[in-house]
């Protein structure tokens, strides 16, 4: 392999790729990015098993290869590099790369290309597109909800429903649940039922640029999401997601409409003198004010919020960091809150967007 | 205590003198900020013992008094608080503030006041005036050179030797030297002889803004700095520094001038393939070129580097983290660096600057 790039689109690939690459893969190969010359580009790709990311850029291909360099090396140097040709120049006997810029070279050791895994980027006729900008409102307002290294692995991950032209997409940790429904054109016959892992949509929105429009093609098993020149590839989650349309209250004893800063503030404020392990807060709604309220070994707090209330009054408490989650997720300047009951979920949705809601499961306070 | 304070002013204050708050001091109350409401103005104060800090803003005094309260939590509660006059009310009884804002309160469990150490602001006729501009030159031409946590207390300090009207300022840890000299406008009968803990003027340029001028008052064994509202006041080290003067070569064998960010970028790509304990390059100079050079088991690195030469060549290695503090210190877009062989210290110093320095020991490398 003899390969000359730009600097800026070398690192701008490395960067892209490097997300997939895992750190503490048992496999010493996944810690590297592999590199193949061919038809005037370069193709980088890592994987870590699950996920895979494949991202290619121009380049004068002097002689065709392949090369895998360790991720932490290669990444951190480009991204050093003097902004000049690159020439990548690999050594057979060795089996390390030289990285040439100006009068200065650099050499790192590497693995044997062949060994890397097999990179199939997978084919179907499952297919619709997403414009960048709604994935990564999906991540914003539904990945929160998602469970990490749950033992169930559903919960980690996230529903896409497709159905009817609409697209639903659901992530619960089973102490909190988001949902959001959206019309997607020229997708009325397709039928799709898919749980995406929540580090997948996660990562994926970091590395397509926010003006693209994805490409999204669905196996039995993997799903390929693919941009201009970055191709990312991830299995699915197997398993039943749970049914939460059974979950989602259908009425309420208690509507309130309220400033979500305000809510967000105050719950921020309160839960400062909560224990780290458990920060609860109180609720209680009286004649149009909303009191937030903490007492703890440290001290006591008393917020008042005015709130627009319809219903009964009620008592309910939350867990601080679930519920400031749930709000910097709403988007909305003001929300609607509906309660049942101090033991069943409450329900909040921006004000103006019915497309949109978040459950939250109050904690059981002791006495009460 | 009863007293109301604008919300932006508090947070200055407290975030001042939360610098001087040591959290893990064994005794509870110095993780505490002292409030004293007086004379129209709120006075806040935090030690360490080895260092403290006083800084006052205007209030409207209801009642005066004191309370002293957990840094941790009035911190992040005043930085949380809406931009609204803010009451602090001293329960007498249980010893804790209510912080009262809008329709909201918090209370906050404090330490008795009168348990506070005692915080006398030294005084005295030896007493010069620095600018906050040269000062925060200083910490970051001279304090990068100084220890941390050496069995040697001197060498965390920084020697201020002010006499004839000249202020010296130098820092070692024993494998580098920072030296700088200053004239000082009326400060010629003035002899001071002084090691300042590194930490006090790291903290120091934190809390005074820049364009502020910054009076300084030695004692004994205490140093004052004080700008508009704000006192910090440190211990002196005690010891003895060592004779500087001795160590920095008043001759050299080669003397090469070069750019410091070809220096400082090629040293930094060189030290990749290192290992983090031992992040040693070599260098050699050789007709006008300066080589750096790397040999790991990751790889090698080769760097050229154009130089003006003057002298014998030299072969030399350093340990690339600490030439690269060095480099980032000089403040100037050429350095000369003169050698006098490869065990004895390098000298580099900006091109155009005759008063400032830094000495950097070698590395003796096996077999050389």
């Amino acid at each position: 392999m003899r390969v000359v790039a730009a600097k800026e689109q070398l690192l701008n690939a490395v960067q892209i790729v490097q997300r997939a690459v895992s750190v503490r893969n048992p496999l010493p190969i996944l810690s590297g990015i592999r590199f193949e010359a061919v038809d005037n580009k370069i193709f980088l790709t890592a994987t870590d098993l699950d996920m895979g990311i494949r991202c290619s850029l121009a380049a004068e291909v002097i002689e065709p290869g392949a090369a895998v360099l360790p991720a932490r090396y290669i990444s951190e140097l480009v991204r050093r590099l003097p902004d000049v040709p690159v020439l990548l120049r690999a050594e057979t006997v060795t089996g390390s790369v030289t990285i040439q810029y100006g009068q200065s070279e650099t050499s790192i050791n590497g693995y044997p290309a062949e060994e890397f895994p097999d990179f199939p980027i997978p084919s179907g006729d499952l297919t619709f597109d997403l414009p960048a900008e709604v994935l990564r409102g999906l991540v914003r307002q539904i990945v929160f909800a998602a469970a990490n290294n749950e033992n169930r692995p559903v919960f980690n991950g996230v529903l896409f429903e497709l159905h009817d032209g609409y697209l639903q997409v659901i992530a619960t940790d089973t102490y909190r649940l988001a949902w959001r429904r959206l019309p997607l054109e020229n997708c009325e016959k397709i039928d799709i039922n898919i749980i995406i892992p929540g580090k997948t949509l996660t990562e994926l929105v970091k590395v397509i640029e926010p003006e693209k429009v994805v490409n999204i093609t669905v196996t039995e098993n993997q799903i390929l999401f693919k941009a201009d020149d970055t191709c990312l590839i991830s299995r699915l989650i197997d398993g039943q997601f749970p049914n939460y349309k059974q979950v989602i209250p259908q009425e309420h004893l208690t509507r309130i409409r309220l400033k979500t800063k305000e809510l967000a503030e105050a719950t921020e404020r309160a839960s400062l003198l909560t224990k780290d392990g458990s920060p609860i807060v109180k609720m209680s709604l009286e004649q149009n004010t909303l009191i937030i309220s903490v007492n703890t070994e440290a001290g006591r707090v008393h917020e008042e919020i005015p709130v627009f209330q319809e219903g009964e009054p009620f008592q309910v408490a939350f867990n601080a960091r679930y519920l400031g989650d749930v709000l910097k997720a709403m988007g909305s300047e003001e929300i609607i809150m509906e309660l049942t009951g101090p033991l069943s979920p409450g329900v909040l949705r921006p004000v103006d967007d019915q497309e949109y809601l978040s459950l939250l499961l109050p904690v059981r306070l002791r006495g009460v």
